[in-house]
């Protein structure tokens, strides 16, 4: 098959190996860069390299942040008693979109699955045990995925920070709201009813 | 809205002008590009400037190439008294995978489109005069698209190169192989009656 030039192919392969992107979106990426002035492509290829450069994580709750503490973790306006444990950084933004929430965070960097050989001690649980024992901490809410290994992870958790007398809540399993009970899936309809609350 | 961190709020952006990609592959990509190793997002940084430093435009035929002329330009096996004009060069390299064709080619950089303000004076047929009348030319084949656009393209390049005494050819059009004739658009179907060949 013919090809492009050499250095245009190479970009093509770059751009295929993101998740989602095929030969032909590659091809239109490539073009995109191509066609773009040179200033654009340069500030790109710059801003490529500065984010692995600059980008770490929160020494306390494993967060990225470009600076020792997250945004989070430094804000003091926050409520510090209270942590929220999910399994990646983008979980807290999106929880943290809520506007529900004004604590602090904790990324565990995954969730326990044997199947995929991830293990307790993968995780950032003992971090998260020196931060409850260290700091005054008076709720964990465990919001890892609603899923077997989430649960799995939260359930894990719980039992390991039973005796420190703290209270440990995990976020509401239920029918989504605007759902209608026709199309919800039996288990979570199972779930909403044996959570059911008082109104 | 809760964002990211800087650099990588900026590496979403970047991502979010490229074709097709909305927001949510944007961050896809970006995530991609904070968990692959560091030589990797070196590598495709640099290959990204070297494109817009090294890809050039054929001197003879305006394809892209990273020499003064281009691969079809360059190969002295191919067909050189035969020209094939395309809009771009994707079209160029579109035909040459079809393995119908050994000549050379002519990337008229667009079509004529009064609508988009773009005349024949903005595309490169001053050049393919020029090629015509310094080289051996005996066929002229008008690959433009075949819509309102690339018709007008080549109606207007076939009057202009009239009077040269050369073959001048429009690729042909009607229904494609494969295809169900109860499928068939109306004007693809009736262009195949009218242009009907002998068998």
């Amino acid at each position: 098959m013919e090809k492009f030039t050499p250095s245009l192919e190479a970009l093509i392969k770059e751009f295929s190996r993101f998740p989602g992107v095929g030969r032909k979106s590659a091809e239109k990426m490539a073009f995109f860069v191509l066609n773009s002035d040179k200033e654009h492509v340069e500030r790109f290829s710059s801003i490529l390299k500065e984010v692995k450069q600059r980008i770490k994580l929160c020494k306390d709750c494993f967060c990225l942040t470009e600076r020792e503490l997250c945004n989070f973790c430094e804000d003091k306006r926050r409520d510090r008693n209270i942590i929220c444990v999910v399994e990646n950084y983008k979980d807290a933004i999106t929880i943290e979109n809520t506007n529900e929430y004004r604590g602090l965070y904790h990324i565990l960097m995954g969730h326990i699955s044997p199947l995929e050989g991830i293990s307790a001690d993968d995780l950032t649980i003992s971090r998260l045990m020196e931060r409850v024992k260290d700091e005054d901490i008076a709720e964990i809410i465990l919001a890892t995925n609603p899923n077997v290994e989430g649960d799995a992870t939260s359930l894990y958790i719980k039992k390991l920070f039973t005796d420190l007398n703290i209270k440990i809540t995990r976020i509401a399993r239920g029918i989504p709201l605007g759902g209608d009970l026709e199309f919800a899936d039996i288990p979570t309809l199972a779930k909403s009813i044996i959570s059911r609350e008082l109104i």
